[in-house]
């Protein structure tokens, strides 16, 4: 490619409406442009990483016997209502009409058009197991698009569908593919990307992993341990607690006038002790199983994990408004279980039962209780996890401390189990010649989202520094012509030109008429890995300057070995990824089922 | 691939719901299945020939200096406010509403959005001409989607966009493109594919043309000279028409009682004439811009080309009602523009002019007139060309007698000039320092209906005859196994298919337990165009047996050496279609403009 045919502007300033640097270097470098919130058309050169993004996903997908197949981004309601998402999803499922008024939907996933093209083709034991995968364009209606392509409407997904008769070898082949992810990640550039046990949330199925790519620009908190391997998303991780309080024999219980001590600061100044030694309490709404509002307690300094409390009372929680909270006895500010039990479902988080004499509302205004005691002042609550870990806590692992990070889910994969075979009526003949039901497994990679992921941890304030794998061009060749004419040096340059492309290097040569500061800065904005630079004092020398991009490495190489220079260059550069690829793991065998 | 692992049925049956040979196939191969009317998933032989054609388009697109995008299928209604197609198109642009009731369109071709793209990028008469383009899926809500993928609501396209500062320059590239288009088509197996000055019709601009597959699966009707190279849709074909009653002198009117014949067959009966003597009328609604009904004339042997009508009305026609045709003075059977003139925009189609004497309406039930000359009895009619080609008129150029064909539309190509860069404001500079607006050309081909169309003239009783290039695997190893177990033959198999992979030849391998018959009929199905038998027989003869599948040609070649016959056969067979690639001339210049 010639610089000179190249469409698409590159500037220097940091477009006003981009918070993340992957969303400035991609507008930047020309590489995309909005069409709409969350809606981008992509340039060659973001053309050229995804595809290179791709053909890697494509490789390990075919690997583990992967069939591609396309099925389409319309599809008709029933398919829909068929596994019930049609109504369980709400917004981010873009429906229309066709014109004869028969409902559409844009499919989000895939699973329901999986199973639906599975059911007919895949009826006999023999059949099985296999995996169907595809690069499709998926639509989300995202209430906040963020970030350029980290969180956007439309998009292309390499989504694969696995199909097993049994347990066993659904989990064995989903740590083949957990092996594949990891490959995928390191050939693309970003081996620290780790796999961690996550939330099934709305998929369904029991086991799924997510692919978290550590960045502060992530929506993600992850949780590590310091020391052992341990590690998960917030919104499961667990911690260990000390218990702060638990060395005093049991006190009576004693109310005391706190006036104007409506939160945890408020009472630990009152008091002049630590949060900890409070008790506090929050309520939220009655949900469609439990009628009575839930009543959660909590030690004073640790926060409520909304998600853990989801699994205690299976509906996604939400805050109930102060007239609720009137309305059972309580009053805001001032509030705990104590004396209105039966009124609420009651539930206390594990952290507050080996805790001795703790502060907690007296539900009556402008007064709390002392020597509160979890054990003894209530009759049945129930006991669980819902504490959100904080850095610090103690890894339930090892007991070192745990460290908060944010991340980037940049793939996830999935146990769904019979979630979709079973209410899509997919059955086969089983070895015996009875009809039973399979079982699947899914796995994603977002192809945007891992190219704009990439550069999020690759760049500097130049440019992209993308990975050799996945770079839309290997190699830049910049011709600096003299003021006073061209001397030898397009010549020279065409010659090399023309054969890193004979030898199948994507060479991008800058012979535009422009000074040398303009083409170094859009070499750094193509992040092209090596830059050739060809001026007329080097080829007086016989010599070519080499760069490498993501070092600022220079050299001199002599101009007839130059194109084979270039060429074990980025040979070598490969190989290193693809090292990187052979050192993945398999999932340890206690993170495959639950 | 290892045949047992291939998801999708593959049967012998026709099903029932498929017309052409091509929907057939794709069914009973297992390629293809439907979703819902017009919307399709494909299976891995599906999704590998669609790629291999993909391959072909994307090369020889860059070959043309096409820098390759990607635009999203779903945008703002503002978008095609912009160029005025959200009104001008109805039913078929799919529209949708996202969760905050802003309006969106699913887009159908991509105009607007390449527009939108390139007027921010390209500012400057130096950053012309460029070509972008892309594949990308689209979705028309077709009323008749028909065929299996020849006309298909959702489908993948390659539209590319070229840019351009003056018509020369438009044209000259243009002409790259046909180039490029008859290199594609000849690559993909179709050589015959024959490129034809349209219609362009909704999509403007002023000349395009249309490459037709003959074939009698086809929508469209193309004309033919019998010896010289004209070639025309029929919708704009013209001929030579013979003037059949040219030798009389024009002889007085003469009203005649003519009960019961509101035909022409009646009228030709009644005077015992040929059907050439007699001028009928038809009535079309007033327009936009005509006020009057539009009344065309035309001789009894002809019918009228409404498409050619389109142009000298401005307007597509619908044909009057009754009460309309009565409101007039005409009567309907009994009509013409005599004696009506005045209250009609009259229409007299050219090959009226040298008729003389002929039979027409009288305007009154029952009656008509006879020695009708146009010349003489119209006062102002406009004479234009509006009949429809018959098989056997002459030829506009040489003479010689026409053919009349179906045939498949399987690309397109436009000038069309500056019709979306003007009401979308596309501006650059000159080198004057003025502003001016770029003009545009557009060349789209369906990848879906491409394959499809192949399919259609390559093809036997037992299943497609895939052309090398696109054929989902170039080579069958079919192993045939003995009843009473397995012999060498597992052994020797493997082998080649496994060198054949290492060759990089996509290579089928059939190892499953069933009967020969069963491995046949699947290889055909598949269409793969060179099949290597291994049996116990010819293991023993130190043989492979091979069979081309176009041909049926069958041979033997020694066990050593099958791996590079088959490499050199599928080498030789690819040279063989590029050289029809090397074949390929541009358009005549004078197609070139208007």
């Amino acid at each position: 490619m010639k610089m000179s045919q190249l469409l698409g502007k590159r500037f220097k300033e940091k477009p006003s409406d981009t918070k993340l640097k992957s969303h400035e270097l991609l507008i930047r470098g020309g590489y995309i442009r909005p069409v709409s919130n969350g809606i981008f058309s992509s340039l060659l050169p973001s053309l050229k990483t995804l595809k290179n993004v791709e053909k890697i996903v494509r490789e390990e997908m075919n690997a583990i016997s992967g069939q591609e197949v396309e099925m389409p981004l319309v599809q008709p309601k029933e398919l829909w209502e068929e596994s019930g998402r049609y109504f369980a999803i709400n917004d981010e499922l873009a429906r229309l009409k066709d014109r004869t008024g028969r409902d559409f939907v844009l499919a989000m996933t895939h699973e329901e058009a999986t199973v639906a093209l599975a059911r007919t083709e895949a009826t006999s034991y023999k059949d099985f197991p296999f995996m169907i995968y595809q690069f499709a364009k998926k639509f989300r209606d995202e209430a906040r698009p963020r970030g350029g392509l980290i969180r956007v409407k439309e998009f292309t997904m390499k989504d694969a569908y696995s199909f097993h008769t049994n347990k066993q070898d659904l989990e064995d082949y989903y740590n083949q593919c957990a092996v594949a992810y990891g490959r995928i990640f390191a050939r693309a550039g970003i081996p620290e990307t780790v796999a961690i046990k996550s939330d099934s949330g709305m998929m369904g199925g029991s086991v799924s992993h997510e692919y978290m790519l550590l960045t502060e620009a992530g929506e993600d908190t992850i949780v590590t341990c310091s020391k052992c391997d341990y590690r998960a998303n917030k919104e499961i991780a667990e911690s260990v607690v000390s218990v702060e309080n638990d060395d005093e024999a049991e006190k009576p219980i004693e109310k005391v006038s706190t006036p104007n001590t409506e939160s945890i600061e408020d009472l630990a100044k009152f008091f002049n002790v630590p949060e900890s030694k409070f008790a506090k309490t929050i309520f939220y709404k009655p949900t469609d199983k439990i009628s009575k509002p839930v009543l959660v307690m909590i030690r004073g300094d640790i926060e409520v994990n909304e998600n853990k409390l989801a699994k205690v009372i299976q509906s996604m929680p939400e805050l109930a408004d102060d007239a609720a909270i009137n309305a059972v006895g309580a009053v805001v500010g001032y509030a705990s279980a104590y004396g209105i039990e039966n009124k609420c479902y009651v539930v206390v988080d594990k952290t507050l039962v080996k805790e001795k004499n703790l502060i907690t509302g007296a539900n009556e205004k402008d007064y709390h209780i002392k020597n509160f005691n979890v054990g003894r002042d209530l009759s049945n609550p129930i006991i669980a996890d819902v504490a959100a870990v904080r850095e610090g806590d103690k890894c339930i692992k090892c007991g070192s401390p745990l460290e908060l990070h944010r991340g980037i889910e940049v793939g996830n994969i999935f146990q769904l189990g019979d979630k979709y075979t079973k209410s899509m009526e997919m059955r086969y003949t089983d070895e015996s010649g009875s009809l039973a039901t399979p079982i699947m497994g899914c796995y994603g990679i977002g192809i945007g989202r891992l190219m704009a992921s990439v550069l999020e941890v690759r760049n500097d304030d130049k440019g992209p520094i993308w990975p050799v794998s996945i770079a839309p061009w290997k190699v830049a060749v910049l011709s600096l012509l003299p003021k006073d004419g061209e001397g030898e040096i397009m010549e020279v340059s065409k010659k090399i030109y023309e054969e890193l492309a004979r030898k199948g290097i994507d060479t991008i040569w800058d012979e535009r008429k422009l000074n040398p500061g303009e083409k170094f800065a859009d070499a750094d904005l193509l992040g092209t890995p090596l830059h050739l630079v060809i001026s007329q004092r080097n080829i007086e020398n016989g010599q070519v300057e080499w760069k490498e991009r993501a070092t600022g490495n220079k050299g001199f190489v002599s101009a007839k070995d130059v194109v084979s220079f270039a060429e074990n260059w980025v040979k070598e550069e490969l190989q290193k990824l693809n090292a990187a690829a052979d050192m993945v793991k398999p999932l340890p065998l206690e993170e495959l089922s639950n």
